[in-house]
């Protein structure tokens, strides 16, 4: 008798388990159409608004599942969050997963149950997938790819080119919590229930700030691998311009710093998942830091630090950290992996 | 000092070994821009017609390389046939790396230039991406995720349920290539040069199509996992009408028969990635075959049967073929995997 309870490689065949998997794991958990009959490889969708935002990402992390999320819900809140920072609420998504043969369907159904649910939340429908297996050993368990289409907000002008000195850097919230979240189960470390995964769709603080703030608010983006580090040595990279920010000034989660400590990680280089730095005029801060606090999730944004002109010409743009006790100290671009298997 | 020759798990990290990653490697070799400073995680772009098409595949293939073509061609082709067997035209591609620490970069670079190849040829720009590397042995060398967004053309009028009895099937060439030229090539097989994959975009032909038969052309499928089989046992499936099939127009090439009797394979359950079965209203069938061997990659295409009604209602519609002895055989749905990796 065949095994029902784990993936086989026959159900990434294209044939009749593909079907049954798809009608009876993978279209329920998702909360799809029932009937993989009624499917074909391509969605046809009415086209949203003049502008389109189109985003791919896949997702390798590991453990599978982690405090306060899982590689379902990670791969739709990456997804739309890296929509959310183009200024665009998601029309679309496609959901591909790459199996083991041998994973447990019944772990498969829980992640796609909450793939489904934060898709709904997120107001993002997922529309096409595709599911391939792969033998035991050639891949480790389940990685997934989420590609998303949104349709970008009339109000919408964002880009590295419209970032000016004197603009202000506002995060909308603690840094490393997704990061660190997995590191602890990965190590099997146990720090207070404090510690969960910032994994959360940013769709509507994003498209708050966009209405409220119009033209006023010029750059927003994630920062995920490489963390504030990277995110900030990317703006400073793109729009040539100084960065400073006052690490006093940064919302900090007092377990996550003592988290950092234990793993010897930098909260500056560590992924989150459900934060946004969005560069806004000086003048439009305050509301921005309204707008922002209004949502759950942003509750305990600040403004971190603002955009400086280059002093010298010829010179690369840096990023410079006040540090508490008022030193100077530059942050860098993270080199490499500190954390593989993050997000 | 550090191998600069194969990737490191550190190029996955998002700091700045991405960034040289995708600068030196990805980009050029897929012809893109020339920065990463000038990259955001989503593209923005104009939006299509009024009617858009999504579809998204991740590409697993074993090995990388295989005669007439290489993961990233195949990446490339099997995502823009999906938006062309919905009546569209690609807009917008997105490549999604999943690379295993280790990989040869020499390698990476020759698969990710095939892939630019191609998307040129095929008119499909690759306007965002993404990268992860895993630690060695979480990930067989490298998987590729593509998803695609289409414009659909004005008269595209395509489903299962615009399918009628009377209407004939068309395939545009001979079945078998792409899985044969994998597996010969997987399990160290020769065969002669005439077994390479058919490995190739079908924008044009099926674009053609849409055009010159409008509303005669009915449902438009790609054959590839499970094989023309599946396609067929979906159809049925799908319209809910029987499927007719006559084994002697089926096209043939001479040395895909041999190579799949020695590999002890069904040619109708063998992948193909260069091929399209249409159903049109029979009175179109001699332009839809026409207007397809107009093109080198259609020259052989054959009306292979056709739909017939329903004998009993309230049983299950069937796929027929026709033997070249006069015989009949059902054509059953492929149960499960006969060739994994194979696409």
């Amino acid at each position: 008798m065949s095994d029902t309870t784990h993936i086989q490689l026959a159900h990434g065949g294209g044939g009749q388990l593909t079907a049954e998997l798809i009608e009876q794991v993978i279209l329920p958990a998702l909360g799809g159409p029932q009937k993989t009959g009624e499917l074909t490889d391509s969605a046809v969708l009415d086209a949203p608004s003049k502008r389109l935002a189109l985003t791919t990402d896949s997702y390798v992390v590991h453990p599978l599942e982690f405090p306060g999320g899982d590689i379902g819900k990670l791969a739709i809140c990456g997804t739309v969050n890296d929509l959310a920072m183009a200024g665009a609420l998601p029309t679309a998504l496609t959901m591909a997963l790459i199996i083991e043969e041998g994973l447990e369907i019944a772990l498969l159904k829980r992640i796609l149950e909450s793939a489904g649910r934060t898709a709904a939340q997120a107001g993002a429908p997922i529309v096409t997938g595709d599911t391939k297996v792969v033998p035991r050993g050639m891949l480790d368990a389940l990685m997934i790819n989420t590609a998303g289409l949104g349709d970008v907000l009339a109000g919408a002008d964002l880009g590295f080119q419209r970032v000016l000195p004197g603009d202000s850097i506002v995060l909308s919230g603690p840094l490393g919590e997704h990061g660190l979240a997995v590191m602890a189960r990965r190590k099997g470390l146990s720090f207070s229930s404090d510690l969960l995964s910032d994994c959360t769709p940013l769709s509507q603080p994003a498209a708050a700030l966009v209405e409220a703030l119009g033209g006023e608010l010029h750059f927003m983006r994630d920062p995920t691998r490489g963390g504030l580090a990277a995110t900030l040595a990317d703006l400073a990279g793109g729009s040539s311009h100084n960065v400073e920010i006052d690490e006093a000034s940064i919302p900090i989660n007092p377990t996550a710093i003592a988290a950092a400590e234990i793993l010897g990680l930098d909260l500056l280089t560590v992924a989150n998942e459900g934060k946004l730095v969005a560069v806004v005029s000086a003048k439009a801060c305050d509301t921005a830091l309204r707008v922002l606090r209004e949502y759950q999730v942003a509750r305990e944004a600040a403004e971190i630090g603002r955009i400086v002109g280059q002093t010298d010409t010829g010179q690369l743009p840096l990023v410079e950290m006040i540090t508490k006790i008022g030193g100077r100290r530059i942050v860098q671009m993270p080199y490499g992996e500190e954390l593989p298997r993050i997000c």
